[in-house]
């Protein structure tokens, strides 16, 4: 749809094929299956419109990217403690169809690719009862110390990451 | 710097020059010189790496968008009056430098572009105290009616856009 | 301790042992046995203080009384679609010790009273690690219609709260 | 009205006449007139319901208490920066009539008392087009330093409000 084209032009999103299993490509480190959790929509969620506010997915995103490591193995409260931090360096958000009050959400986050000092996270946020996509999305992020000096991705999660 | 390379590649920046001041071309209907709204961090704002939650400045994106329309004599909530609502279909934001507890920001709205039904802005962020770009967006909206179905940009909208 | 003598003196906190268990008198209808859920504190609840930001335990207070009720049989959703809301005309927090990033929190609710036309729940939201008790609260709601008017509580939630 | 007799009993609501002048009385260290800010409603701070959300209401506390004391020419900032925090030990709120998209609103601070360690502040939420009373409210605050060990409360501020 020709509405979309102008900021979704370069994106692959995260939801086509390619992206939801397993490929290996020499631009793309790696692409795994996608990680699941879920999360119920609640009032504060919400906004007038009596849908949820488009700034509150990012909050699911990020719940999506933290859990995800943590199942790696390697809690980002982990990550702080030895000194490294993964701020947001872009996002993007493509909204489709709203969720409302009391849905039962899925957020799938997959990794879209790492570099030395960056990774790519994908998402998609779809509604239980019916698989209905929602949101897709992605979030930039460098590996900084905590003077905010770009480091080297951790070699554990890289690790983890390459299977 | 190549880390933002694969999300913002096809985005002209709001703050590149040809964006701040008029401008006129096939593909832009207008862009009109910035909007300027201030609006100072709360702690409710803040998260705990000392910085301003990623998400919140897309509520700010909703004040800048919010005030300038009504700016232009045509506040939101008389175009909802009439049956007209503006969701956002896409949100794009970069993030460049935290902005903190208790700095006065200023943000930017100007107008990207208008279609026949939709519309797009483009945010900039910047830390009062020194001028300091701290965050840069974009949002894409659609004109739909109270069903979801998409209508023409309001008449007065675009009159006063085009100017 | 003094400090906190002003505002919570008329409050029997529902950390108190009469709350926790069955209690029967006569202006009270019942309290029954907390109800528990558990849930991780993200990065968007926390502040540039480290600590969760103290409106956010309001939005926990929702979710506690929200699977409460649903766990009754009478999930909101329901109430709505009859016509019947539930807004929050009082609340009071009393905030003991800090939650931090990625603590897992247990929020307990229970009920205090429910009279004619109304109902007030109580909560408490402990660190699941050790048990510490970081919060507790209380929110009194009216049972009104669509147009705002007080009404009597549903007989079948009255029902499943008495026993 | 007795819905709101069991929470509120002990508090002197802090529109009541006493509390919006000057006063003095032996428990009260003073109390000040109250101070006025305004900010408007976004959508981000609505609900489903169409109205503000329930917890939102505490960040115009904050808002509230925060240029209050910046206008006695002692910013928060300040403050922590010289290693002096006041974390929220308490807060009541009492919802009577709802604030709605795009209303201006009128944020009224005063405080209640001093106590060496300690400060409760008093708010009343107005909306501005026709001055009804929408929300009252209270926050009771400990002075503490970095380890969050009780101080006392700092001479600057205790001479600024006593006059």
């Amino acid at each position: 749809m020709s509405l979309w084209k102008n900021l979704s032009k370069d994106f692959n999103c995260v939801h086509e094929p390619q992206l939801t299993g397993f490929s290996f490509s020499s631009n793309l480190l790696m692409t795994i299956f996608p990680h699941r959790i879920e999360s119920r929509v609640t009032y504060a969620e919400t906004d007038a419109m009596g849908i949820v506010y488009y700034a509150n997915y990012l909050r699911w995103f990020e719940m999506g990217r933290m859990e995800f490591i943590r199942d790696l193995g390697i809690p980002y409260k982990k990550l702080e403690e030895e000194g490294i931090y993964l701020p947001v360096s872009e996002v993007f958000c493509k909204y489709l169809v709203s969720a409302k009050y009391d849905d039962i959400l899925i957020i799938e986050t997959s990794v879209d690719f790492m570099r030395r000092a960056s990774i790519q996270f994908a998402y998609r946020i779809l509604r239980k009862e019916d698989g209905t996509e929602l949101v897709t999305g992605k979030t930039l992020h460098a590996f900084v110390d905590g003077e905010g000096k770009i480091v080297r991705i951790p070699p554990l999660l890289k690790e983890r990451l390459k299977f």
